[in-house]
């Protein structure tokens, strides 16, 4: 058979496996509905966190995998405290509203003042110096909905930058809009982070609809003013840690595929959808890859550690692991919805791979797009340093910001479906990576 | 012109109006746009019901409304507190939790105990005498989405009968998966009651991700146990009341249209779709229909206060106008979706009338059904009472318990075309019962 034939004959084969329910095909709900209930939300540093790399081991090697182990590390966490919000003048209401990851604690009977209107992030920077002197910012945006989460990076600045700017101009405090795609009362949590130089001050996001509401009253012209509780607050030296196994390959001396998703979640959810989803897929794929006979290179699973509040595991991975060849590096951290397009980032010498690649997903549906691949959060230092090989398993994001970082990041958000179905196209993936005996490297 | 053609001819002349944009149009959006960001939530007995009521009277005022006036009385309201629930047995799991309106306050430091599930409020039923002592309920149920709100009967049972049930047993507390439909981390609240005789226990409900997890863990068959905090409590003797105002018409002596809906909310939103939107669709469709010429008949509009815990402005109203006539009743209290049915409580002698209400609507696609009519919890009391002719405008239910009673009852749910729908139905039937010459009663 020629290589393209090979492919979709291999895809054929998976996906008869599948209608014949293996039992790799449980692995992925189960981990995903484990995780989530026997130990729920697991915040980076936390004690919880701590419980789920224990739970982690103890399932991996449940499920067959070999050299399992955790590597520690310690980071800065943030530990939420109380938080509520109440708009306090023209009218009185009371505001859905969550801390950003590194926000200052409030004051003792929190913070009051001024509530200033900005539409955008733009909006805020063309703001004079000092002109926020001891009041509190508000920035609105206008994310939109994307399949590919594309709108992510661009608005998703007024989370990261937003509250450094009002900071840096004087602010007190900062409220942001949640960057979300839903219309419900759950504020998006996620991580802010402060120039050098200019000290963190509470900042916190509303929920969309309390921002619709904030905005209806900016619209009218009156002064609007607000009392802030944030009482959460970084801590620093929280024990966390990356879970690492493997799924041996015939040959040693070819280097292993790395896979990954992260372990930690944020602590207003469960963290289904973000990101033990991701653990299950792969996890379940690497073992249904296995399944067609022993792969030559060594499937290693990374579970990474506080990824939520600054990519600490992929770092830590990537110094503990930085002498050790790798054949290449896959991520699923974006929910569980349906793969529906596949990125490369390969050498030339692998242009063969890639169509072979290319060529068993074409049959499922999935498309060859032309972008580079990046990888993903936690495999995103090794792949730097190493110039690995990439391929992105791209996920419809269409709902995804609806429940990233919110409440609602509970099971009953994944469709197991298709949640099975990205477990076939990483399996595909895997078994054609693990068997490929030519050096595999980025481009 | 018969009868019928009258009818299709007055659809289509406001119909057409209303695509040219008449004054009314812009009414029902700004009431319930108004209510919901002016004031926000109004829960019965609160100084923001007060304000609610100063409010009404002075945009019914400046719509044109006469004899407009507030008629007070007095309610036992309910009053929240701090309100947490953690599941700490076997896993550690932090819950969506609201208090059930006349919920017992828990005591200090929370109320700690075992959780039993039910899985539906019939296993509750079956549970033996004394078997709850000192243990928390928790009640299950499957509520299903449905078109015109009729699971809602059956299972807010739950909710209405279940913690009294409950108590009854010798449960110390009690948990009810909330009576909604939708998969968020919103809590439904609502009304509770207790036998003549059983004291009052803490009685909160849980968002449905929440009530997921504890028929998972349920069925994981480890004991359960909760803490609970529900510092909500009672308080008798708050003051109410209903907002009343009219469209005078040319005869007095044909007793009024009554339509209602009621202004207060519950506290956890703005109460948009329950229910300023029903004020706004009352109001705005009587002003419609007096725009074709002055109706024969009074139009009364009445905005209830207090129904949320106990209908207490129905039956205000109906006590304080026992001895007026009124020609027919109607009421929109179900949100801000289409009319999709008509259904009535007519006599006999009315039969013209009702069809030529019924040919009136046909042409919009609102079918005629073949159920009696029941008016809604604010006009049952004076229905009853006088035997009133009741006409029933039936809108979508289908996202009604979506929102219902959680925070997530804001402005962004109503769809403008939607409501404006609403008012366009409304004003068609208020225009042919307003000039309606002969007797109008009930079956």
């Amino acid at each position: 058979m020629n290589n393209t034939l090979r492919a979709a004959a291999l895809s054929a084969l998976l996906l008869s496996t599948a209608a014949t329910s293996g039992p790799a095909d449980q692995v992925a709900w189960d981990i995903t509905a484990d995780l989530t209930t026997e130990i729920g939300s697991r915040p980076a540093g936390s004690a919880q966190e701590a419980k789920a790399r224990q739970w982690a081991t103890a399932r991996l090697a449940a499920l067959g995998f070999k050299n399992i182990r955790i590597e520690p590390f310690t980071v800065t966490g943030f530990v939420r405290g109380a938080e509520t919000a109440m708009l306090t003048a023209p009218y009185p209401h009371k505001l859905h509203i969550t801390a950003l990851g590194y926000s200052a604690p409030t004051p003792a009977g929190g913070l009051s003042a001024e509530l200033v209107y900005f539409p955008t992030l733009d909006a805020l920077k063309a703001a004079p110096q000092g002109s926020l002197t001891g009041k509190i910012a508000f920035i609105d945006h206008a994310m939109t909905r994307t399949q590919d989460g594309s709108a992510y990076g661009p608005f998703g600045q007024a989370r990261r930058q937003g509250p450094g700017i009002a900071a840096s101009k004087g602010a007190a405090g900062v409220v942001i809009r949640s960057i979300g795609t839903d219309m419900h009362r759950n504020p998006h949590t996620g991580a802010t982070s402060w120039p050098e130089g200019t000290a963190a001050i509470p900042a916190g996001a509303v929920s969309l609809p309390d921002a619709e509401l904030i905005a209806r009253v900016a619209r009218s012209g009156k002064p609007m003013a607000i009392n802030l509780v944030l009482e959460g607050k970084a801590q620093p030296n929280m024990p966390s840690g990356n879970v690492i196994a493997e799924l041996p390959g015939s040959d040693p001396a070819l280097p292993p595929i790395l896979i990954a998703c992260h372990l930690d979640s944020w602590d207003l959810a469960t963290g289904a959808f973000d990101d033990a989803a991701g653990c299950g897929i792969i996890t379940a794929a690497a073992l249904r890859a296995n399944e067609g006979g022993q792969l030559r290179r060594t499937i290693r699973v990374l579970w990474a550690g506080s990824e939520e509040i600054g990519v600490f595991g992929g770092a830590a991975y990537a110094k503990a692991h930085a002498g050790e060849p790798h054949g290449a590096a896959m991520e699923s951290d974006f929910g569980a919805d349906r793969i529906w397009r596949v990125q490369f980032n390969l050498a030339e010498a692998n242009k063969p791979l890639r169509d072979r690649i290319a060529a068993a997903l074409a049959p499922l549906g999935v498309a060859a797009g032309g972008d580079k691949a990046s990888g993903g959060a936690d495999v995103g230092a090794i792949i730097a340093a190493q110039k690995l090989g990439v391929i992105d398993l791209e996920q419809d994001g269409t709902r995804y910001f609806d429940f990233h970082h919110t409440p609602d990041d509970t099971l009953d958000k994944i469709d197991p479906a298709q949640l099975q179905q990205n477990v076939m196209v990483w399996a595909i993936v895997l078994r054609i990576l693990g068997m490929e005996t030519g050096a595999i490297s980025g481009s």
